[in-house]
């Protein structure tokens, strides 16, 4: 099976050979990956920033407790939430979804309620975290594309989101860094390449009922 | 690209064909998948229950909206994360590694602490979060696992988490359900299978810095 070989192919990469970048043709593929990542209601509510400056990626570094993943990778991927959810937001997907079926949003308005009314109910703290969840299905379908084409990655949570948020000038667009992903190529010298991967037994992490 | 073409046949599967079982060889895969999903600090905290019974379908069914997918489906996936995560977990996690890579857990004790004390630093209700985000990794990896096989899947948050702790006594176990998939194969009469898929475009979820 192409997805276990991939999975067990992939490992959270410390040292990236800094000389290595990721093409163009690639990057699309692992973009592509990311927008047909499934999300709750399929509102994809969420934006992702790929870091290709050098400048922004230095910048990043001291809020990411300096790991050297943050300049030495190819692109940095910021998978950033929406912080609250506005009827807009709910109202463009209504739009998308008019066009590609060719049905007027007249026909889609009880789906429309029913989304603004599931989602209104919520808090403006349980929407924040409703949304960040979210971008964690598409973080590893980014690293499921990467293991297929041999691209190296590292998934990270370290990192001090109200900086990061503060450097991206991420507030006044309603968004938060999320989580992100360090993409590139591993460095020869990175001993934990090889290391065996580490992983709870199958009985320890499921129960058939 | 495997991945790419498995996301496009994939779809939330609104209607399954209760006759049709997901195999044992099947579900082993599936099951690996989850296992190999990257996680933070590789600590997998959470359980993932597999529901066969169809007793505990139907009473799983009223708490999740009256979904028929509850019941129709082969299998329910239910991903439970910890509540709260307590020394034994990381301990646990460094005797597996101290095995796997054959060395002392005395030379890992720096980097048990290091965990312990950051995950230390979050409040419960902020490591509640933190664990259920995990299980959105794992679960993503179910649903391209499925699309490999040609398995159908529904990625569900539409159910009473309170509901299923009850019914699955999942309290008592410092775990709560998170998010669920109904596994299985599509009924011919999903008028939902062939409907062209809605996603953002690649100008409005990516912007390059």
């Amino acid at each position: 099976m192409n997805l276990l070989e991939n999975l067990k192919w992939r490992y959270a990469t410390k040292k990236f050979d800094s000389s290595k970048k990721v093409n163009e043709s690639d990057l699309k593929k692992l973009k592509e990956a990311i927008q047909l990542s499934a999300s709750s209601f399929g509102l994809q509510l969420y934006k992702v920033l790929i870091i290709e400056s050098d400048q922004i990626k230095e910048k990043l570094k001291p809020a990411s407790w300096e790991q050297t993943q943050i300049t030495e990778a190819s692109h940095i991927f910021i998978f950033c939430n929406y912080t609250k959810v506005i009827d807009k937001n709910i109202d463009d997907y209504i739009n998308l979804k008019s066009k590609s079926l060719n049905i007027g949003t007249k026909d889609l308005e009880g789906y429309s309620d029913f989304m603004k009314n599931s989602i209104g109910a919520l808090s403006e703290d349980m929407q924040k975290v409703w949304t960040a969840k979210q971008t964690y299905i598409a973080m590893g379908n980014l690293l499921t594309a990467c293991a297929e084409l041999k691209i190296d990655a590292c998934p990270m949570e370290g990192f001090d989101i109200e900086k990061y948020n503060d450097i991206l000038a991420l507030d006044s667009k309603d968004l938060s860094a999320a989580v992100i992903t360090a993409v590139g190529y591993r460095s020869g010298e990175d001993a934990t390449a090889n290391a065996p991967k580490i992983r709870k037994s199958i009985d320890d992490l499921f129960e058939i009922i």
